[in-house]
């Protein structure tokens, strides 16, 4: 079988490479099936972990139809799509955004309609929900995105759907909570505070916490989700009918729990390391985001979320943390 | 003021056309504006209705950005969308459907915002939504067409609504019921009985029914469509807020009572004009159409239905009847 990654330079794409490296196989249609070449594609081409079998490393710009038509090229059967530009740039640059996040998702879901209809796992985001009346999302919540990423990820989202409904492609979006710890330094991302105020402290360094501790968010380890996306591309095309847009579980956590989980993980002195220093512009994005999810057909076809918020903070030691 | 309708030589078009030239006027933020130029653009450019003022015809297919640019040109202060494939074209040619349905949105949608953001209304429609648990759609039901006409108008909405919100364009989706009875022949649409019932054996024709009484549907006259869309470009920009997208107001009607108007409105020899002939894949089709709306965003901000059923019968009757 031959897998595609985009994206595949990402922190995520990164971590679901080196899973099907390791694994050499991948579930479909719940049995397993032995990968004879993984392509991983990104603007600049990806570094290949360790394999018994071949992996092929592209630089390609997928924004292009015929790079898009190259990368998929006869022979693919399952693409992860993760390429995009995250939320802040998508802001910034509304033509780049609509290039990156719903151009280049159209160009690869004609690429596989072309190849005969590979399976296709496309990462949306929680971002394509705007606000509710009483800030609860719930399975007939109308998804009202009030940013361009979350606009250019329902779009694509919507022709996933469409492709799928007429027998194109068999596409699947799944959209991501926001995805915590994450490794590596701060970025402009207002929710960066979220992996920061874990990642620093347990590093032995200083966190700005801009918003307070009433907020909440709803997360999800970048293990996690790398099991959910597996899942995604497993499910039988049945299992998904006519809807094949899902919200990943997450879980709903506090700025207050966040900061006690560090200090149960790394001691007080780590909770001292969480800077206070709030930022009205960053508590208002933070506040529209919803945390609270009336959602069960995920958990229905098979999908989990992590144990707890202490899990993800336990697998960020484990799996990135630099000591 | 100059005016731009596309897809100005179909039904909507010309009514729309005829209104605007006979008016010689709209209203923009509820005052009166003089037109000095009204564009009229189709692929066949159409003809003009007499007029005090420009009218200008243009033969244009607004798939193409730069005929869409120079249609909208520096001018241009508010368009009417109405340019587009019907269901039925759109879900046998896919890309046909996307390239007339949504880049050609997208295109105008550049073009007024290369042009400083002129007010765009755009013709969106009842088939973005799909079914629902109980058949009602509510304000919040989240819009998941089950046709690519539908997919494709839904994702002109959500970048109506992003390009608005960025400031770009000042956009309006509306979403149209059904829309009877329309002048002219069946066609081969699902919904042309519910025309054709009505104009045919007022014409002294036959008419096949190929659904049952109990069928319900939500529907409106073309001449409040006019209406409406009138409405849709006046109201200033705050009216919308956050949310661009509107369901417009219909009637909900079942086939029983189309024929019991036909009766009151024609006599029962006109009745007896319309042939039952049941066909299952029609019936499948209208089934699936959603028939009741708990909907009154539109009423509070002033759009109406049409009074009745048979309000629309008679429109029909003043406006188009072939005698």
């Amino acid at each position: 079988m031959k897998v595609l990654i985009t994206g595949a330079g990402g922190f995520l794409g990164r971590k679901l490479a080196t899973r099907l490296a390791a694994d050499g196989a991948m579930g479909i249609d719940g049995k397993p099936h032995a990968i004879e070449r993984l392509i991983l594609a990104d603007l600049i081409a990806p570094e290949a972990p360790p394999a018994n079998f071949e992996i092929r490393c592209e630089a390609a710009d997928v924004t292009s139809p015929s790079a898009a038509a190259h990368l998929v090229g006869k022979g693919v059967d399952v693409v992860f799509h993760l390429a995009a530009i995250v939320s802040a740039d998508a802001e910034a640059n509304f033509d780049k955004g609509m290039s990156v996040n719903f151009d280049a998702t159209r160009h690869l879901l004609q690429a596989c309609r072309a190849n005969g209809g590979a399976r296709l796992v496309f990462a949306s985001s929680v971002a394509v929900y705007g606000r509710t009346p009483d800030g609860v999302i719930r399975e007939d919540t109308w998804p009202q995105p009030q940013t361009s990423y979350g606009s250019q990820k329902i779009m694509g989202e919507v022709l996933v759907g469409d492709m799928s409904r007429k027998g194109f492609v068999d596409g699947r979006s799944v959209r991501l909570p926001t995805v915590v710890v994450r490794p590596g330094k701060p970025n402009k991302a207002a929710s960066t505070f979220a992996s920061s105020i874990i990642r620093e402290p347990l590093q032995g360094d200083e966190a700005l916490l801009p918003v307070g501790e009433d907020a909440a968010m709803y997360v999800a380890s970048p293990r996690r989700i790398v099991e959910n996306l597996l899942i995604a591309a497993d499910l039988p095309s049945a299992a998904w009918g006519t809807d094949r847009s899902l919200m990943l579980p997450g879980v709903t956590v506090s700025v207050a729990d966040m900061l006690a989980t560090l200090e149960a993980v790394g001691g007080a002195e780590a909770r001292t390391r969480v800077r206070r220093e709030r930022d009205p512009a960053v508590e208002k994005i933070v506040a529209g985001w919803p945390s609270v999810f009336e959602i069960d057909r995920a958990r229905r076809m098979g999908f989990e979320a992590d144990e707890s918020y202490r899990a993800i903070v336990e697998a960020f030691m484990e799996d990135d943390m630099v000591r």
